[in-house]
């Protein structure tokens, strides 16, 4: 097991920003967030990532996230923190605040730009003048840009700050075992919401860091899994299968976890800025109905 | 309920074009497709697809495909041709072949412009020189148009020959209950490998259109629904839901869908055209075992 | 010089496809068209491009368009045909009917697909499966798909088929040397309406295939270039470089050209199918204004 | 003529960041640009737009270049500065900086999102919350999205500080009628390089806002046209095309002009930072060929 593997494996939600229904950052919330993912025993938290509307802060409110996660986590779980720029000063910046306020990791996105130099260079500089732990973000979807196995690979390689990778291009299993084959030591994590987390440990994902709300599940999965209960992990991944799939679309998943934190007790709200999805009731009643069917609630959680 | 609820309600499978080893057209592979799709009892199939490689295959080739499952089906059930072209010349030319042969409808795809006065006048001079059934095919992310809901409605209203839709842009479920507001009369049919049914049905689905290797399975979550048994009918849709949910991958479900084709005795090879993703080894392993996980089997089967 | 220089070299115009006004193939405008361009002494034409709307004709259209232009040049100039499918099969089926009829050579769009394993086998199988020249239609603008320099080297310099390209990537001129270097044998056309004509013969472009509508002017720069006159050429090109200019905008070239070939007594309609811009007064007046002040005019052209 | 047409009528060139040799801004290069343009006595300066390099920029470097133009600006020219984030709080929090700083307006880029009601919401919020004259900055080509003639049309009429635009969506022309027709009020600045200068006048739009590196020469045809001289307008800039169409060039535009500048003795560096195009010898002596052929010069200026 690389030194990569064993720092960032396990579980590693990626949260929402919590907002108080003026659309102002709430610390409270985020606070209680972070304690509820020390009580189930997650291994970090992942913050200021697209789910946590990163985009849609000011620096100001970037700092007193950061700060607000650092202070309640207080060494009691890892907190890696979401780099995205327009161009790579902005990101170098990013990640030198983290760093500066004693996270322990990035999660970067690229540029959004389709040229492999760019983007070698970008994360090159983004790791050498940053200085802290950086995983690429590797997630299509939204960002645009394609990276593929053999850009990942000569980073994780040549530039010794790549750490891992939060790997969402799909088909997100072929991938991962190619990305592993090109370089064994880096740091694999699953996302996607889960729905291939059973898959991903298999192919030699280390964790995972996704915002699937209820991590206790992703928790107990991987905790099978590694202990080479391998069935065991089968059996409780596949009960939870239609949750993990029902939750995960896109669009809906920040208004779902926002949705299921508030019914839980954890946010006092569930607002998020615009521009996004709103949740509509028939979705609503959709995502309720399989939270109990697959034997979850929403009641209060005891932190 | 509508006409054309009533006309296309049911299991309407989009099914691969069979190839032989040497990459030429197999119709004795498809005619059992057919012949298989028959006994099951499913309502209808989709031919020339993206699925069906229709983009990959010669003019002569499609008509050689169409004259083939029309004969086999034999009235025994519907036949839906897919219809893409550069222009709309050649779709209404596709649109009238399959018209000439003897199809049920045609599900088409949108021209590659962002427009929406230009695609209404497409799909409108489509359905209205065709003179056949148009279900309009809505993939944005094989065909990178999009479809608004608004662009849908006129079309279904003002539109007597567009008659259904094949829904699939994500967030798909909330897309269903906006175009059955504006349109109820359409006949939406759920897509993206059946991981979405249960809730395409709940939100006013009539049937579905999918790839989904284990046509079966789709057929008895849709009979116990249309029953009124929804219990059941959940219950049956989540015990399935891991080879759902696995079997869906982008540029993965078509080497799944020949190799369970050819494993159960349907089609003699599972060849695909390139451009297209091979079926490495340890996917196959993960979609056998998946198969297996849900009580499913991969044994020839008796048509 | 190489064969490819020698037998690509001048000029090449590519041509819009006549319709009457109620919107059939107007053959008796396609041949006016081809004996102007004889009389002017262009080394070939080019048919079936985008320009040509080859994208919006039925198979038996192209065939006809195909049919008709080769009767009226009898050998008078080269005919090059646009090949652009879905998929390799269509392309090859396209270009061996092109070969089939006579024509010199085609130009072929890429696949829309960004991979260049994928691109690269394309691109050779239609080479030797049609067993017709190939040019590369290099035009990311309407195809979406980047041909890197080296995946066009590699093309240039594997596959004996692969005789040319009609290169319009901006920045076009910067391409166009990295691809002679890579490949000094290939015949190397500009395009993008000659607004870089004078820079792409100096970088060592042996001709150009673009739809600017007097090409009796880019003829008359190639000659003057390739006589030596290099100061006489870059005088006559910018003499003309507003008109240049102004009739290469996205979208409007069609109905330009149109307009011009009408104007000029060569079509006897300016009919273009949808989708596309109408002609709006203002452009055209704009347009007559900017032919009147570089000296050209609107006469009917005595062929 | 509105307010909006008073106030933004002229030419507005759109200028790079100087940076140093070791790439760290130039404070001294930025001022001399500043007293350039004074100099040659253009109506205002636009700041930090793409050309600026902006997204290669910390916020702290945005905020030296604002201030170090403001200082040396000192009221003899308008400012206008450049907003472009990946979300509205961030765009907001640039613009107010901007307002603070003195700046008369902003130039603002979209978010990158294809939806009509985000895009009003965004643009509405940025005018109303930072108290700013705000230009949309309407650029595709970069930005990637659409901006519809209706779209502006509304904000235009509905929110007060939206007063004007910088359009470069192509066809630019037949858009610029439309913006007009819909928003007679507001201020339509041209861009693309001059390209289209001409005939923007003509359309309507009361002045430009673009990178070309000899304002002076932007100057001359404003100044005449808007005197009546229309024909010695058209003189002047169909004298210049060559230049106009040559220096305009995707990915060339920023290392074309710093060369001019550097060569000119207003910038000491043409250094500018990664990602982007290096100018090639080819390039820079095609640039320089052309700028002596149209009668201009590369000596440095008297400031």
């Amino acid at each position: 097991m690389s030194d990569n593997h064993e720092k960032y494996r396990g579980i590693h939600p990626i949260v929402p920003t919590a907002f108080r229904e003026d659309g102002s950052f709430d610390p409270d919330s985020q606070r209680r967030l972070v304690d509820y993912l020390v009580k189930i025993g997650v291994q970090g938290v992942a913050i200021l990532g697209f789910l946590g509307e990163a985009h849609k802060l000011t620096e100001g409110e970037r700092r007193d996230v950061i700060e607000t996660v650092m202070d309640q986590a207080a060494g009691r779980l890892k907190v890696l923190v979401g780099v995205r720029a327009l161009g790579t000063a902005g990101a170098i910046a990013q990640a030198r605040e983290a760093r500066e306020l004693g996270a322990d990791a990035v999660f970067a996105a690229p540029l959004t730009i389709q040229n492999d130099n760019a983007l070698y260079t970008y994360y090159r500089e983004l790791a050498e003048e940053s200085g802290i732990d950086v995983l690429i973000h590797d997630f299509p979807e939204n960002f645009t840009t394609i990276l593929s196995p053999e850009l990942i690979g000569r980073l994780a390689n040549e530039v010794p700050g790549i750490v891992g990778i939060k790997l969402e291009e799909p088909p997100v299993l072929v991938k991962t075992s190619q990305v592993l084959k090109l370089a064994p030591q880096l740091a694999v994590l699953g996302g996607l919401g889960g729905v291939y987390f059973l898959e991903e440990l298999q192919r030699g994902a280390v964790g995972i860091m996704t915002g699937f709300a209820y991590s206790e599940v992703l928790l107990e999965i991987w905790q099978l899994y590694t202990a080479g209960e391998h069935e065991a992990a089968a059996r409780v991944f596949d009960h939870y299968c239609p949750l993990l799939r029902y939750e995960f679309q896109p669009k809906l998943g920040l208004p779902f976890r926002k949705h299921v934190f508030m019914k839980r007790g954890i946010f006092a709200s569930d607002f998020s800025r615009s521009p996004g999805l709103k949740l509509d009731e028939q979705s609503r009643a959709e995502l309720e109905a399989t939270i109990r069917r697959v034997g979850l609630d929403l009641d209060p959680v005891v932190i």
